[in-house]
């Protein structure tokens, strides 16, 4: 049961000229499911990438970064569920340069102009045949108007398609972004892998994709957290088709650059947070905010270690105001010549600790009542600098260990 | 219930000359419980001492810090449960100091030669007006052989005392050792704390006591984690009373300082382990062995990353081999350079992963067999050089999440 995630509004799921979408059932790894999602991009798209950080990166996170350091412009996607291609080793990314190839030959372009994705059980041979075999009706399946069908298309233990759109005037001109997301439910039997696409009919140029996609992930799927375990699989990809007749935008600072990014990150946040909305065993959505740090660096290091410590997760999960566990978190960030008692903390409103102490004016009903909330912010000053960061996250129930510690199947 | 954890055994629970031991009931937080410990040294006791690295460190942690400092020879400690004396500010500091001075005023020494030690709720003041009114009782109690009555003595929710003994030969004497610990299960409403303490009749001189407890740290406290939540009171105290006799031990590197440390690190990687052991909802214990790494401090990135994966710790509690867990930790770990290409990885002695995939003769039912041990050695080799390092952990279960959801009471 998510909290607090709406159903994606259809009116609200742009078509982006210029993208096409297709989804089919290749019974990959169950029947009657949809599993594989193509994405079919005119010629002339600008688009870049955002990869795990993690060392076992999948087979087609290896592929993603070749085909779009190396590659000429990228004209599709292939996107299947139930298996990971991940800890798969050579034979692993020869099966993805396959699904590559496969779909590169059906569209007359090269295998370097797709980019791969998989998310699914892990150390297991990606059966790439039954890829191959459903990529023909997923083409057949490709019109503009399948985000929605396309979020579907990418779920494995979510409980709920993710989807978000946004418009707006840019440079002039209407502006459309839609993005699909997927995670972080734990794909059985192995891990979360997050995804998330984000497209707009923007002229934008290729020089500056890199910095955009950089600056969305870090605003948003770079600042989300249900359990602090990286994946192997975790891609975000950022389009932009060149169609909607605005002047190309070349520099993120110019005000059209400004304005874009803006609808762009409006869109990733609620991607970002509609993962952890609908994180394992989620009960609670908590906003953690840290202000007054010297660098944003040092502030999202208390941000994470409240948000990953288990015990401030489950006092969440309890309705619990246990002051006392965020109080220990911001302690052990790793802030080496941090001043304990220049820390407040509040619970939304309610302030709760002040000079790193108890709030004597603080009332335990008045915490209790907020953590009994489905939406909570946590807000840590500092008091040593002007830097603030945020990171969203979810409470630890028995539902998560339920899910986690249940044996594949 | 622990995971193999045997009760105390008398009989290695060796008096050590110099050292008395008096435990009482003090009504610190409840009524009817041992609560209020006295450790009384004859004079000339070399002491030293290793604290918690979270900022919020607790009022007596501050104290014992400066005591050691500064003080001449210590000659007491007093230990209480109920109350950490933690987040409590200038108050709480007032507070730790008049229970030095309470009890440094019936021994006839100063202030600054006793150390304190506070476990139980953070952020409620200390009420140290019951423990002044019991320490006369706690002296009265002081006999050499009351170890096992202070593991009793510093117990908060620990389901079993901690104590341990050793005996062996160093420089021709015969020297003894014991030790009695306490954590980590949480303290109702806030924290798990961690308190050890070591004492030995043999010489040393107190130039060496600061290495050799950083070094016993870290070869036992320091490796065993439950949560990553580091706590606001952690304390070890290494004691040396200078009464067995042997030739004083004036460097650690020398055979007779090797032999101490040897015997000393047996009593306290158990002391260590034993929290671990009776850790939270544990129903695993797990030793999770990583080398050939460059560096130790990569070696205990990758076996913390290990220890602390939500993922992995119920996959541990499910009995479930679900090695991309384990890799997937290692390969978020945080070492850049890292070839996935060159890991392996075993459960005891079977060989699950190799060159960073699955071992091809690796059976399922193998890995299963292991999982269901109580006791399971997780072995990553890294292939990158010489260092090995092993950290104690262990699983993640429901009954982690009922303890630490229960509303405080």
């Amino acid at each position: 049961m998510p909290v607090n995630l709406p159903l994606p509004d259809a009116a609200t799921l742009y078509p982006i000229a210029g993208v096409r979408i297709g989804v089919t059932e290749a019974g990959i790894r169950k029947a009657n499911r949809k599993d594989l999602t193509v994405v079919l991009l005119d010629a002339g798209a600008s688009v870049s990438g955002v990869f795990t950080s993690n060392r076992f990166c999948a087979a087609p996170v290896q592929l993603c970064r070749e085909h779009l350091a190396t590659g000429p412009g990228v004209r599709a996607m292939v996107i299947n569920t139930g298996n990971a291609n991940a800890g798969t080793g050579a034979d692993g990314l020869a099966r993805a340069q396959r699904s590559c190839a496969a779909l590169a030959q059906r569209l007359g372009i090269t295998a370097e102009q797709v980019l791969p994705f998989s998310t699914g059980v892990i150390m297991e041979s990606l059966p790439v045949e039954r890829i191959e075999a459903g990529l023909d009706a997923a083409i057949a399946d490709a019109t503009p108007d399948h985000w929605l069908k396309a979020a579907e298309g990418i779920m494995t233990t979510d409980t709920q398609p993710k989807a978000f759109g946004a418009r707006g005037l840019v440079g002039g001109k209407q502006i459309s972004v839609s993005g699909i997301s997927k995670g972080a439910g734990m794909i059985r039997p192995n891990m979360a892998t997050m995804l998330g696409f984000i497209a707009t009919d923007a002229c934008v140029s290729q020089a500056v994709m890199k910095q955009l996609s950089l600056e969305l992930a870090e605003g948003s799927f770079n600042r989300v957290t249900v359990d602090g375990d990286t994946s192997t699989n975790d891609s975000l990809v950022v389009i932009a088709t060149n169609k909607a007749g605005n002047a190309v935008i070349d520099s993120l600072a110019s005000s059209d650059g400004q304005a874009l990014k803006a609808l762009m990150l409006d869109v990733a946040r609620k991607l970002a947070q509609a993962i952890v909305r609908d994180g394992e065993g989620a009960t609670k959505f908590i906003s953690v905010v840290v202000q007054g740090g010297r660098t944003a660096e040092e502030c999202r290091k208390v941000a994470y270690a409240i948000a990953h410590s288990p015990l401030v997760k489950t006092a969440f999960f309890a309705s619990d105001p246990n002051l006392g566990r965020i109080l220990a978190a911001v302690g052990y960030a790793g802030i080496d010549d941090l001043d304990q008692t220049g820390i407040e903390l509040y619970l939304d409103d309610v302030h709760v600790a002040t000079q790193g102490g108890r709030n004597p004016d603080y009332r335990e009903e008045d915490g209790q009542r907020v953590m009994k909330q489905s939406e909570i912010t946590v807000r840590v000053a500092l008091g040593r600098g002007d830097a603030t960061e945020t990171v969203w996250t979810c409470d630890f129930s028995h539902e998560y260990v339920t899910i986690n510690a249940d044996y594949r199947s």
